[in-house]
């Protein structure tokens, strides 16, 4: 137990193995680790040994250079894993319980985590409420994607599954608990879908894949999702999505082919900041394209789920506006049609367990959905590099061998 | 009963009282009238005498010449009235009700007002969802800022008073319940305020007091309203409120030295696009000021109700982008909070019963609150030019002399 | 278009074919009218030459003798039909379309209509909130088992399906959205299904069943469905539901065998007031059964649905509490659980226009689900009479031949 | 330190002042201590001298010997305190905090905890969900009515007052936050009490008090207040309240004289299973009294709050029913009406946030609703009894002399 190996981030497009401490009852310092939290105890923590750890699409904006991620920075909030080691202050989670970890921390004893809002707990980040693990300028909690990691408050945020062995066998859907799932799905519910809705997706990235999954859990009548990537639209026709190449202009028109009218009752935008123009435009960064885009489709009195990521800085931002996190928004298009957004990290505690349970009775299948695929801990590098060029794959490190072929 | 006096926008600056015909059921052609609603038949409507018809804010956008109204548009959707002819499908209000209209017109039949969603609804505007009396592209129904108005789908439309002579006792109360007070409560409502919020009103004009005076019915802890008026500002500290001048700097440093942390839980515009910056930058317009001042001060978690008006056409905007509606937004700073936003009208159906039995059992006092002052309908000239001014009044006009000195 | 051959309740045990009048835009004098409704002008009804319409477990109270219901009384709340006639006041239905009527009949003009409480308008029904067609001590509006029948309030009140030959085509699944589709999925709704539950479905007749389809669309993780008759429990099993059969004995500790806890998180009563026991109280009614049963089953924080009909008064109950509707209730066990209860008439509107677009884009297959089996009009005696005895069947009357072999 | 007077029950209508150990950061064997709790660890408790702890009616239920509580348990489940001892586990609560203990203790960790269910807590009480300080059959945690008590979960529990000079000058206001502020509340939100309604409390003593101010919170256009106690009714009207008598009989007519309508929107059960009949039946007790009136007198469409405690065994009930709580229900009345119930436990946690910032804001003065009263710990025994009698007064014990007089 004396050593760690984990997935780092070194410079822009590298991200390499590397050896790291095996995690103490202690957040120590080390590459983004907030001066406020070094040092600080966690005797509410327990140490997992990795069982899954996925990559995932907020990862890429740090390997891409478009933050201020330290060298060394071990990356990773996509987590479920096997207790090994319980901290003296732990009482219902026992070693050996096979968990999932919600990617956002939370402390549950801050007003906010009283709330549910464990997006934004206040007892995390010295920053700003909320934080995630392996990220920038959330903290410094350590990353998941290494052999062993340590969780906080583990009491109050992990998530047991009921049976081991149960788990383990439908490991490849239960790993997207920690994040994408509930995200995808948080996505959905605020974008107001339920039995009977039309609903557009923007994006056929894992986000949005889930998502587009989501809104059929919860009974959406007519899922249709866009992106530029045809394999990943193709991986969203395989579970009963209609879909629109954004390449070939702006979704409106598609969208009247297939509903018959150019508005949906849902718009969500699974793309965030990095987004392109539609059309001719697809070759370049247009970061409000897809809000505009959502605000222009989604029908008068509907709503928009925003689980995509904005930011307050992006260094790579093409213009002066976009460094500063500032869009062109056309609010009177929305206000015209009273609609109304949602944004922000999905509070992952809040959905979690009741889609474990829809796992766990085989009503959804979202493994199969975003096309999951286990592979060893060392060949992360390879996977950051396939899912940046738009594999339709959403890769699963598996660093202790509990995926089985 | 050959005649009609109303007030009519004639041109930028400029309104006066003119004679129209007396109302039909029908909607006949006239200034404004969308060519598919012309010769629309309204069996279903009522003929009122009006009691009480109130200069709005957002008549003042007309006014200025910042829209595209027509010469000798009749304003006016802010109406309570006595029902003196009903139409023949009309069932269950009758002739002598005292009645107040929202000022959303709406059908009744279509799926947005089965909805409750009668601000957009389907069927009252040819071009898109969503209508209102005597306002620039909304369907062309006149205005009601005239000795008498038609007022179509009246079983469905209007809220009847349950008593004749408490009505017209409280008279300036009720008044309010066309628009403003259901507005701002609108308002307060979507912006999350409950029981023992903190609350930053942005904008202290009559749908601001509203906001503030609807915050406080629902149970606030502290409500704050800032404006540049000195005058509006001693207005909404006559009923409680604490104040910020916004003149003298951005709204977050006072709201510390008043809540000792800069954030309140709700922030609601009630300034729209005709915004100004804050501080040095307070004289002139900044359509984006608000917006992005909200989610500065907004707690993460918190939500921002937005009944001020964003339009998707300005001509008058100050630049390309404000003159399409564009506004250049932080989003990133609401998304690292997790904000949500609400936009649109205030369905004012959704409301009115409620707030009329507020002010029916002195729960409140609206009209004391924005200051309201009745006036002759001859005199709208003058109350429009003084409410522009920045008066810390709202003028009501008492067309048919039932408001007693 | 002389006659109008319908569906009518004689005596006790005995449902006949009789000749009554083609309808007119009057409600005219006839059995079970209440006077204050007699001569009732309709202006805004339409005339419905009848698509479907289904024979009810709640026309069984009346068929069965537990009512007061007059001799003659034309059945049937279940309708769908093809507009053959506009009222004078009728502006956006027209003549051939095809429509579902909500059983519920409103006015789409009073506070409860305008709140979605359709299930309880106070226009239609001198005696008390609420109405439907065709039933005893509501109102006296005709029932639809008949070839023709009058809908008042027409563009409130009815649905129109978007496409005429694909409504045609899916008839037998949206005929289901008159009553029973609704009426179970509000049961599920306000029984707090969502994404994950698992629930428990007392009842496995038509509404039951509905309730069960409701539940799955609503994400549910398990359905179990409790009844006494194989018949229809294999029904149940059909679409993917657990069963238990009641008579065996109390549901607890099949429910443990299935979930591995003896409690659900949901508990659906779709029996009402015509319960029998469990085990071996099985062959005599117990009224109180399944609201105590549900609420030893349902988990503490649950709620509870009662879709399930509950009478003020019950000629034919078995004791003198029963008469009068009173039920032995264990509340204490309820209140130690924190339970709620929600309970009534499901009102429609809120509800099938969602339902028909799941159906149209084949999110769900209602009919297969209850069985349904479409008979000629003149068969309607044998569907009571066999539907009474337990079949596990959902009859649908074909009166004018729409429904083709 | 080595003391700690406490008041116990010692047999149907007597309390005494004993001397008890003081606490430690364990749950030691005593009276009514769960077997499965002897000796449970509790480092993440804090230990409390009590600033105040209240006399409460469900105490009531004990002393009068309507429940198997064991002699010399120690009382009291309403308790404010300062910190004197935090546990190795307490991370945020400081030695010297004036905080606030919700009455139902919970551990912050479990699925419930995490819905905001706290009422129903699943990890405290060995017995069943939910769980109380000093109270029979929940678990046995020590009661507060002492000079010191022991809290768990202590980060999770407690609601610490943001200053301590504020926080003991609105000393009595803020006791009330432990249970019956938010207990009253609580029964009006789920009344669905809102801006605008018509309210009905059934019961004047503290709880109902609290509802009717919390009713009054929430916006409430008219409150009444039914009671037989004429000290208690004039209490109601002491802050606004309209009341109804009804040992003159049947609270509908008095209801009806002073709204001009016979129903209210929402009715509130702050009774239980104690209640006595009306009118000329107001001398025995008749469990189900208060229920069936409220299903009379709240309109269709409406809601019942029932924060009134029943029980699921009443050894002293009036017959073999009530002994097994059991009420006979008119079940189908509420039926008819569309009615909706909420029962159980307050979460008081979900709501004593937010009534505390009215309380510090002067948006509320409960202390003086209740008539709270001030007495030395010593004084317990009378102050149970003078309850008991009928006083209209919410005592409040002073173990250490923090209430100043």
């Amino acid at each position: 137990m004396s050593g760690n190996r984990a997935v780092a981030y070194k410079e822009p497009g590298v991200v390499e193995i590397i050896d790291t401490e095996y995690p103490t009852f202690e957040l120590k310092d080390g590459p983004g680790v907030n001066p406020a939290n070094v040092g600080r105890k966690v005797p509410h923590g327990v140490i997992l040994r990795t069982v899954t750890t996925n990559i995932c699409g907020s990862d890429q904006h740090m390997v891409r250079g478009r933050t201020t991620a330290p060298k060394n920075l071990v990356l990773g909030h996509e987590i479920t894993g096997e207790v090994v080691e319980v901290g003296p202050d732990v009482e219902f989670i026992k070693v050996g319980d096979i968990v999932s970890v919600p990617f956002n921390i939370s402390c549950g004893r801050c007003r906010n985590c009283k709330e549910r809002k464990t997006g934004i707990c206040l007892n995390v980040n010295p920053d700003r409420p909320g934080s995630a693990y392996g990220y920038v300028d959330m903290g410094g909690w350590v990353g998941g994607q290494a052999e062993y990691v340590l969780v906080p408050y583990a009491d109050w945020n992990l998530l047991r599954f009921p049976d081991r062995d149960q788990a383990l066998e439908k490991i490849m859907d239960l790993t997207m608990l920690s994040d994408i799932f509930p995200t995808g799905f948080h996505g959905a519910v605020t974008a107001g879908v339920g039995v009977g809705s039309t609903v557009y997706v923007a994006g056929a990235g894992p986000v949005g894949i889930a998502a587009a999954v989501g809104a059929q859990l919860l009974g959406a009548a007519v899922v249709i999702v866009g992106d530029m990537n045809e394999e990943r639209l193709a991986q969203a026709r395989s579970f009963g999505c209609e879909t629109v190449n954004v390449s070939q202009g702006d979704p409106k028109d598609q969208i009247e082919q297939i509903l018959g009218v150019p508005e949906v009752d849902s718009g969500i935008d699974a793309v965030g900041f990095e987004a392109r123009g539609h059309g001719k435009d697809a070759s370049h960064e247009a970061p409000a394209t897809v809000l505009n885009s959502l605000m222009d489709i989604t029908t008068a009195g509907g709503a928009l789920g925003i689980p995509g990521l904005y930011v307050t800085g992006d260094p790579g931002g093409i213009d002066e506006a976009a460094k500063h996190g500032s869009l062109s928004l056309s609010l009177g298009t929305g206000w015209a049609k009273s609609l109304s957004f949602t944004t922000g990290q999905c509070p992952v505690m809040k959905y979690n367990r009741q889609l474990m349970m829809a796992i766990l009775h085989d009503k959804v299948q979202i493994a199969k959905a975003v096309n999951a695929k286990a592979i060893p801990l060392e060949d992360a590098p390879r996977g950051y590099a396939e899912f940046d060029a738009g594999a339709a794959t959403k890769f699963v490190l598996n660093p202790n061998g509990y995926v089985k072929a």
